[in-house]
């Protein structure tokens, strides 16, 4: 192999790859990437055995070939040298790079020991916008557990149907869901329940980057692809195994009726959850009462103090006081982006819910401490 | 005690005077922040008992007294409130804090049970141009090494003579030296060693806020102190005490004849010396090779690689390799700002010099790496 390629593409790519390589001691090779040649592109991959990334940059190729070399080294590395055109060759079970005046041997791996990725050739593929998915993963995405007892909880779920995309996730105490249009229905109602690590690196990576993400899927393995859009924008996939399973009927726990209705700032109901948290103990159990006119938010703790705010609400219903989790209200209310939000109770012991005022994709389900 | 201030003065005070207080286990009372009204101001204390801040902050005295409540904690309540006047009044053994819609008891200790901190009253004190002390202390400080066995050079030194001071730190492999000149001379050489914490919190606390220090002294405490300028800059205190002992004659270090002298270009080396540090193994060691007309930097190691390069240099006298521990280059070559740098070599074994070219005020001595 060698390829002559600018440094600043090259470092883009090797960011991206580099993401889900660590320190895998009883299997170095997947510390490394695979730089290969495949027409007139660089390819670059990764994987951990669950996750796999794969890009192609677009790269002059002098000679055919493919070479594994640490990812994170070379990371680093290609990252201290001049903006400037650099040599890649493979030579002595390595890669020698040259670079202006810098002239570098990096040893490697045998490419033939590296772990085969795999293909989605003719599978039938959706196709989302990427934002919108992006956006709405990273609503979703911490909630799910990562549980050792009930896997299926420790993903996140996605349902296709008809012209509806909906993502869900929850740890038991607590359940997001956000629903996404397509502009073109499935032709086969599926679902399937990606782990939360590659749902985070999907964020990461295509986040920010627009265009149309194709997903694929077979019945255990899905791949995320979003095609180039500029040189420095590349194709990217990012590949994952599926979690095996029935996800729990999840929509049985929403609740459709509610006791009390409140619509409060997003904003100031925030501060006044995070206020009251640093009073709450080790617990960490905060008290929201909602009277007839206006929302209390309180704690305390009788080693630190105690704390008391009230908030103007538009109120219907009846009042009542309910615990909560601190956390627990801050992902939620973190989660929702309008000014203003939506909170429903079901009395002292009944789920919650949170909505964004004028949004209807997002839904956020939270379980009251109980009352002892 | 009652106060009225506002909650960005108040917010600005606890986030310097919070910076020393740590997890205090077997002395709970530094954990905490001394309230206390001193005319018309409020002044904050904290203490780890080497290191003191105490500052002022304008403030509407309402009833005289004082309060200590833990520090971190308040500083993160404060900091979630909202922007407009806070209450501060002593209520049980603690604070009670009212802004805007919030209402808040925090538990506090005796102040009683605070410590005394040190007072300068009617000693004398040098004043210094506070940037120039800022700037040259961070070109020094990380220099210092935490020894226990020759605890004098765990600290930073500062030596007064004439219309001079000198700072100077050293770990025994590296020494850095910088001059800040006096505007007025100082009526008696002086000296101390400083620790390395509270150098460290005169550049934080201190810098960027222009104006003089006054710098005050007696045989084992010193203060730094820095008037008011405005409502958002108090006036500071940082006090500590001093390391005891003799501090080496390291003007001795100081190599006087050099074989070789080098011009380079600071940027360059240093990210040279960067991408060899990648190659440099277990012991860190990088070579420098100097010809009679370049200078190159190489680095190897059989598991990972090599690496070279070369750079442009003005050279005069004998060619020469030195070996050298990365980190130690690279510290010296990041204290330095200028665009060109000179480079003193005595031989493969003397010590080193760096100094920046066009400004005498700064010298990093750093021994090689013995040839094995």
């Amino acid at each position: 192999m060698k390829v002559e390629i600018l440094k600043e593409n090259l470092k883009n790519g090797l960011n991206i790859v580099e993401k889900i390589v660590g320190k895998n001691l009883s299997l170095p090779i997947l510390d490394n990437v695979l730089i290969n040649t495949e027409d007139s592109f660089l390819s670059l991959s990764s994987t951990d055995l669950e996750t796999a990334i794969k890009l192609w940059i677009l790269t002059k190729i002098i000679k055919k070939g493919k070479v594994v070399v640490p990812a994170k080294f070379l990371s680093n590395f290609v990252s201290l040298l001049p903006n400037e055109k650099i040599i890649l060759e493979e030579k002595k079970q390595g890669v020698y790079v040259e670079c202006k005046n810098f002239k570098t041997q990096i040893q490697g791996f045998n490419p033939e020991e590296f772990p085969l990725l795999p293909e989605f050739k003719d599978f039938e593929f959706l196709e989302i916008d990427n934002e919108m998915l992006c956006q709405g993963l990273s609503q979703i995405v911490d909630i799910a557990s990562p549980s050792q007892s009930r896997p299926e909880i420790s993903g996140v779920y996605f349902v296709f149907s008809k012209n509806l995309i909906k993502i869900v996730a929850t740890d038991s105490f607590r359940l997001a869901e956000k629903s996404i249009t397509l502009e073109s229905p499935v032709k086969k109602d599926v679902s399937f329940i990606l782990p939360q690590k590659p749902a985070r690196e999907i964020i990461n990576i295509l986040g920010g980057k627009g265009g149309k993400v194709k997903i694929y899927f077979s019945p255990n393995q899905t791949m995320f692809e979003l095609p180039m859009k500029e040189a420095q924008h590349p194709q990217v996939q990012i590949i994952s195994r599926l979690i095996e399973g029935e996800y729990p009927n999840y929509e049985e726990i929403i609740p459709k009726k509610f006791k009390t209705h409140i619509i409060v700032k997003r904003d100031e109901f925030l501060s006044q959850v995070k206020t009251a948290s640093l009073f709450s103990g080790k617990i960490n159990e905060i008290k929201v009462n909602v009277s007839e006119k206006e929302v209390q938010v309180s704690a305390q703790d009788p080693d630190i103090g105690e704390s008391q705010s009230n908030i103007p609400a538009k109120i219907e219903g009846e009042p009542v006081e309910v615990s909560f989790n601190h956390k627990f209200l801050i992902d939620g209310l973190q989660n929702i982006k309008s000014s203003e939000v939506m909170f429903d109770l079901s009395g002292r012991e009944g789920p919650c819910v949170l909505k964004p005022v004028g949004d209807a994709s997002y839904i956020y389900v939270v379980m009251p401490i109980k009352a002892t």
